[in-house]
Formats: structure tokens, C-alpha cells, sequence
């Protein structure tokens, strides 16, 4: 019986958790088995690296593994794929890709911390090679060799969620021809369509090909000794040197099912509110598992590196003997897309239907500065108000520099519950040179309470 | 006896008030009283027309006299000063400039809306015509007259509040020598000082001289015919052909006390939730009155566009027979100087020690972008949280673009009550271009939650 913690998986989830367990107990054994080569790095920022707006991969690692075991005396065994838990031996097994050989590494608490996988829909070609997810700095290393060896002149990008959208532009900033394929009405699935479309006209403004209602079918390798080949969807076929899935995610937690863990929506562990899983002394957090959404009540799958970091801050607390809860998301997201800043937070009209709110919407433009002040760029908020309760339920915001942020005050009135009388009274900030003097959530406020009132009581 | 609202104020809170009750009362009659030449501007962009960033005057107007008369059937009558409030014979007393004669002008209801006046402390010279305030239209105009005229080649500042910073800034914008003299330790009264000390050298960095605890004894005009004069102040004599205030302002409450009107802070008129003062079908609104401070739990005065926007929409709806109630301020502000943003909301430390609050603060640096992103600028968060509630009660922040937009969610975490561990916990959007995967609020959450800790139960 070992007394050792044993973290699978080294990127923030994982390394958060190890981290908090070895500031508060210095001699703990931690190992951590990672599949890749890096830890603690910035998916988030692969994008930005594939485009060229980022230097150096080794720029979005936070720490690397030699400084994990030099400062912090963990061990880190990169390459090491963990492929079954054996939850009775306290053991997991894993593929140790150097020495090619499976390895045993036993332990007294498990921390799973997987991650999510790019949705790779079981159509012809998918797993052809020049088919590319985007999850790991592995897949950023594989597309930049592609770009450095130049054969990367067509790329098509499969799906319209935020990936697709942000690697279609660092394509076009590469000098690709790129094509973004999504078999939906509008792009960002995370959005309403009102809110997305005007997305389309500003994606073409810099060159990018949009198809949406374009379901892929098929990817087809070219004949012979030539590379990429042909995406069929919708009926056309799209010769691609390079196809980049941008379809989201899901979580991966086969392992953890195997092993027979609860899991829920899409597949993701089941956590409490401590990130601990259905098995004793095993626990989850980031990618791989679901989060609660504090606005809907239910629980939710969402792959987002700062939920991934709080949850892994939440179970190393718990790992170390200490107490802290994550109380859940209320599904905020930022992202910026040719110039163009998109946020969004709580409920889409969509959401608030699936999961029962009777709802009112209002949209409203307003401006990033004082109409009157240099710079000044429009913006659109769109958001949603509960009938009955009175209360803000999601919003969502499109627009230029300064737009994007405003999103996070309407994430923590929904974390507090605000109703939208509240919200109109709410003391935000006021300068010329940041916004108008009835910010343009004031005014939606307004907008949704006459809503309200219109509904009767 | 009348059946008219009668309004006296032209700006924010009397023109704000006076359309929510043209909206719910079309036949209401409606008089407007205002001393200047100008309605319903935003005396916040005042800076950036003297400093030529925006090009005219006019572009502040939202809405002119002519306007409300011919669209909205409101008869506002310029050039009119209140000077006596007869609340027997429900009269107000006004001097019509003119026409060069006292008018009385009767009323059913009665709004003020009389704003406030720079603070020009008992000292000599401080009433010399060279000698401005920063409050009007009228005072831009003046001092864009002198621009014109090419007859301020020397400013000399007097005050390093948040007016006389941009004052400062948009002089030399217009290519004077500016001197900022300042009786205090530290520019921006409204931070703490380890918050505002960094913004001296920025000042210093467009050329602006600052004189720290170099308060200001006396103003004396020039020998002859000269324009201008000299300031002395904490010793020393500082040459200005002109000379702006920044030392703050004061309610212009005089006509409501001498009518008997109740008033409280620094002489604000006294007002209850729904802006109704102590004398029957009298309201008030704006920088004239007192707000509720929703932190300190006080009466305050706040003399702030947004408050008087909120507050004059708040007594409208009331004047017309509806209901609404302004539930109060979280001392909320944001402005921009030399390049940084300045962001402040609830309560400094000097503030929560005047109001009893037991406290312990942490202040973090992070940037405004991921840190390895182009463009990521620093910033510096210090926040405050109570001692027993483990409540948030305060923040400033500095920094580069992006930084004082931040400072809403901490004005929404105090409007909703919220702990440091609930801040920890906040979803937050989070993408490269936007920030850090732990927002600097995250981080200062967490310190101020260990210190928390240590302070024991």
C-alpha cells in the first residue's frame, strides 16, 4: 500500500491539483502520467501559435515537466499513456511509448484530469491523417511542421464552434485558401443565430469561404503519392491539403468508465461538489468531467481551461485533507474572431428552451466608447430574462475592442441571481473613453422589465 | 393652482426625468428652467473637447433645446437661474439673463436638478476670472476660447482629483506647460495611495510637473494689463495664464436649504429611494442630492453622470405616478489618464476605516492580455475584503487597455453581497486576447482569503 497521489493527465486540471497538494503536504509522493511532452500549458492559445501571432509553442507552457520535478519534487512521466485502472490493486496501467512496454504505477489516491477529445463523428476519412483535431500542444506541433513544410496551400475547417472559427483565421493569417465547412444555420453553436450571423460577413471580409447547412460526409485521400485529398459535404467536394476538426469536443472519459466510475452528459465523470468521483479516493477534474450550471441546474459538460484550472484548485485543496467546493459555471465564454470580439454567458434562447425557463429576449447596439468619442466601435448584447422570477438568464455580446469583457458582469449577476430590476440600477463604470453613460446592459435590462411587464404577473 | 412639472436643471438628472415623464404622460405640461445655454451633455467629455480628442463642442449634446421643444413638447427655457423656491405659493423665483429680470414660474410638482459646483475653497484669488471651474459647457466654452485666443500657454492645475488629471492631461494635449499642484500625498484621492502612486510618473512622462503637499495659499492676478497671475501654494509662487480646478465638487444645494429642504452630506439635498425630498411633491436627483452608499451602508454624495442618469430616470417614473426606487451606489469609477486606466469601486482603505469595516487587502499584478500574447499590458488589482463576513468591500485597479472595464465585477460582487470564495469561484470568460486563465480578481480572491484565515475566527 502506497501512500502516493497519482494524477493522470498534466496540463491545468492535473498540475493545478498536484500543485495545491504539494504546497500544503511537502512530503507527499506525487507522480503524474502524461501522454504528451508538455504540461501546464495554454490550449487555449494554440491558435494564436498555428497563426504566427505567437512566437514560440514553448510560450503557452506555464511550467515545464523538469521544472515540476527540480522545484516541486513531482514526478512527471511524459509519455506514459494510462489505458486501464484497476480500482481493487490500486494500480493504474499505462503505455510507456519510450521503452514500448506497459507499466503498473500503484497508488493510494487517483486524480483523473484526461481531458476532452475533438469530436471526430464516425464518417468515412475522419481518421484519415491529414484530418487534424486541435486539443493538445501535440496537434499545434503537427500543424506547424505542416505549415513550416508549406504544404498546407487549402485547408478546410470542419465545424464553426470557436476552434474552427479561430484556426480558420490563423490559416488565412498563414496564407492559406480556407474554407469553413458546419452543416448548421449559423456559426457558434454557442450563440443564437441572430446574434452569429453578422459573424459570416466579417469571416469573408478577410477571405475565409463560409458554407454553412454543409454537413460533411466524407473525407477522401487523394490518389497516388499526392497529400491531403477531398471533403464531400453537402453534395460538393472541397479538395483540402489540410482539414482541421472544429466540431467541439468530448470528454474523455473511457477510462474512467471503464474502470466503472459513473459518468453523465456526453459521457463526462461524474463529480461532486468536492470533484470527487462514484469510486473512493479517485477523483476528477477539467475536460474530462461535468460541471453543474448554476443557472440551469443541471448538470453540464464544458471544456474550458479556466474551469479545468478551478476544478483542479478545488480537488488538490480536497486531495491535501483540506476543504473547498466548486460551486459550478454559469457557462461564460470570450473569444475574438477576425477583429471581432464575442462573448456570451448563462442561457441562449436555445438552452433556456431545452431546459424549461420561459423567457423574454431584447437585443440592443451600443458602442465600446461614447458614440462621440474617437475609436468608438459598435457592439450588439442580447439577452434573456426568466417570466415569473424577473431574473437574467444569459447574454450574449458580439462586437469590437472592449466588447467581449462586458460579458463578465453579467456572468456574476447571474451567479448572484440578479433580476433584471436589479440589474438596470447596477453602479458600472462610466468614461468616455470606455462606454456610454447607460451601458448598453442597462439599457437591455430595460428593454427585458417592459418585456416582462407586457407578460402580465 | 397648476397641473405642471416644473424642473429646474437642463443636464443629466433634470432633462432624464423629465422624458420619462413625457413618455408616460403625453399631455403633462413641462417646464424646464436652465441657467446655461446647453441641455442634456456629458459634462464627463468636457476633457477631450478642451483637449481637442473630440472635435466640437456640440458632439456632447445629446439632445438640444430645440429638440426637446419641437419632439417632445417640453418648453425649456435657457438662460433661466433659479434663485428662490416658494413653497407655499408653489413658485420657483428664476433670473431670466435675457431679458434682465426676476420671473416667477409656478409649479404643481417640482424637480431639482441643480447639480454641482467645483469646490473653490475661502482663499484669495480663487474667484479671479482666470481662475475656472470644470462643470459646464459653459466653462468648456470659456476655456476654449482661451485655447483659441492662444492665451494659456501656462496651466496651473490646482487639485489631482480625477478632473484636474484629465484637465492636466488635455492641456497638454493642446501644448501648454502644465503644473498640478496638490495639498495631498498622492493624486486621485478616490485610491488608496500604493494604488495611485505609479500614475505620478506616468504624468511626469507626458511632461506634466506634479508638486505633491504643495497646497495652494493663494491666487494673485498680474501687475498692469497682464493676463494670468501666479499661484502660491505650499510655498512657492507658480506663473499660469490660466488656472483650472480639480480639487472636486460640491452639491449646489443652496436653493433647496434656503427653501428648507432637508439636506445632509457636505449640504446634498436629502432624498429617500424614490428621489423625493422632505418637502411635499419636491424631488431631486443628481449631483445636488445624496445617494445611498450599498457597501458602507451611508449616505453619501457622488457626483457622477451614471448616478444622475439613474437617479433623474428613477424620479421620473415617480413624478408620472409610477414606481421606482434607486437602491443606491457602490462607488463605482473609471477614468483614464495619460495612457492608464484607473478603475475604483466600493470602499479604499481610508474609507472602510471611516466606516468601522475591520479589513485586510491584497493587491496582485497580472496583464490584460495572457502574458505571452502581443499587446498584454500590466495592471495592478489591490482589493479590500471585511474581517467576520468574509465580504469583498473594495478595489481599485491600474493598468493598460482592458484594466478599468474589470472593475464592473467587482461593482456587481458588491451590489450582490458575494465573499471572497464566492469571487474565487467566479466564471469569468477567459481567452488569450482577453486576459489570464486565472483573472488578476481569481488571485487577489485567494490572497485575500488566506489572509482571512490568518485573522483566525
Amino acid at each position: 500500500m502506497t501512500d502516493r497521489l497519482l494524477v493522470v493527465g498534466g496540463d491545468a486540471a492535473g498540475m493545478t491539483a498536484a500543485m495545491q497538494v504539494r504546497r500544503r503536504r511537502p512530503e507527499r509522493d506525487i507522480v503524474v502520467l502524461e501522454r504528451g511532452r508538455w504540461t501546464s500549458y495554454s490550449a487555449c492559445g494554440i491558435p494564436y501559435v498555428v497563426g504566427g501571432v505567437v512566437d514560440d509553442i514553448d510560450d503557452l507552457v506555464a511550467r515545464d515537466p523538469a521544472t515540476f520535478g527540480r522545484d516541486h519534487d513531482i514526478d512527471v512521466r511524459l509519455g506514459h499513456e494510462a489505458r486501464a485502472i484497476d480500482l481493487d490493486a490500486r494500480e493504474v496501467e499505462a503505455w510507456d511509448e519510450a521503452e514500448g512496454r506497459t507499466v503498473r504505477v500503484g497508488f493510494d489516491q487517483l486524480h483523473l484530469a484526461t481531458g476532452a477529445l475533438p469530436l471526430r463523428p464516425d464518417l468515412p476519412g475522419l481518421d484519415l491523417p491529414f484530418v487534424h483535431g486541435v486539443q493538445t500542444l501535440g496537434d499545434a506541433a503537427r500543424l506547424l511542421d505542416q505549415i513550416d513544410a508549406r504544404t498546407c496551400r487549402r485547408v478546410v475547417v470542419v465545424g464553426g464552434g470557436y476552434i474552427g472559427l479561430e484556426m480558420a483565421e490563423s490559416f488565412v493569417e498563414r496564407g492559406a485558401e480556407v474554407t469553413l465547412l458546419d452543416g448548421g444555420d449559423h456559426v457558434m453553436p454557442t450563440l443564437d443565430a441572430d446574434v452569429a450571423g453578422p459573424l459570416v460577413p466579417t469571416m469573408e471580409g478577410i477571405g475565409i469561404r463560409v458554407r454553412l447547412g454543409t454537413p460533411v460526409e466524407a473525407v477522401e485521400k487523394a490518389g497516388g503519392e499526392e497529400p491531403g485529398g477531398t471533403v464531400v459535404a453537402g453534395g460538393d467536394r472541397y479538395d483540402a491539403d489540410l482539414v482541421v476538426l472544429g466540431m467541439g469536443v468530448v470528454p474523455n472519459g473511457d477510462l474512467a468508465e471503464a474502470a466503472g466510475l459513473a459518468t453523465g452528459v456526453k459521457g463526462a465523470i461524474r463529480v461532486d461538489r468536492r470533484q470527487r468521483t462514484s469510486a473512493d479516493g479517485v477523483w476528477a477534474a477539467g475536460d474530462c468531467c461535468e460541471s453543474f450550471h448554476r443557472v440551469a441546474q443541471v448538470p453540464v459538460h464544458i471544456a474550458l481551461g479556466t474551469v479545468a484550472n478551478k476544478q483542479g484548485r478545488v480537488a488538490g485543496v480536497n486531495l491535501a485533507g483540506g476543504h473547498a467546493s466548486f460551486p459550478g459555471v454559469v457557462g461564460t465564454a470570450v473569444t475574438k474572431v477576425c477583429g471581432t470580439e464575442i462573448g456570451r454567458t448563462g442561457l441562449s434562447e436555445r438552452e433556456a428552451d431545452r431546459y424549461g425557463f420561459t423567457h423574454v429576449t431584447a437585443t440592443v447596439e451600443g458602442t465600446t466608447r461614447a458614440g462621440y468619442f474617437p475609436g468608438a466601435e459598435k457592439l450588439a448584447l442580447k439577452a434573456l430574462a426568466e417570466v415569473g422570477s424577473r431574473r437574467l438568464i444569459g447574454a450574449q455580446i458580439v462586437g469590437g475592442q472592449g466588447a467581449a469583457r462586458r460579458i463578465d458582469v453579467v456572468a456574476v449577476a447571474l451567479t448572484a441571481g440578479l433580476t433584471v430590476d436589479d440589474v438596470v440600477e447596477l453602479d458600472l463604470g462610466y468614461a468616455p473613453p470606455f462606454g456610454s453613460v447607460w451601458e448598453p446592459l442597462h439599457v437591455v435590462a430595460r428593454q427585458l422589465g417592459r418585456a416582462l411587464d407586457d407578460q402580465g404577473p
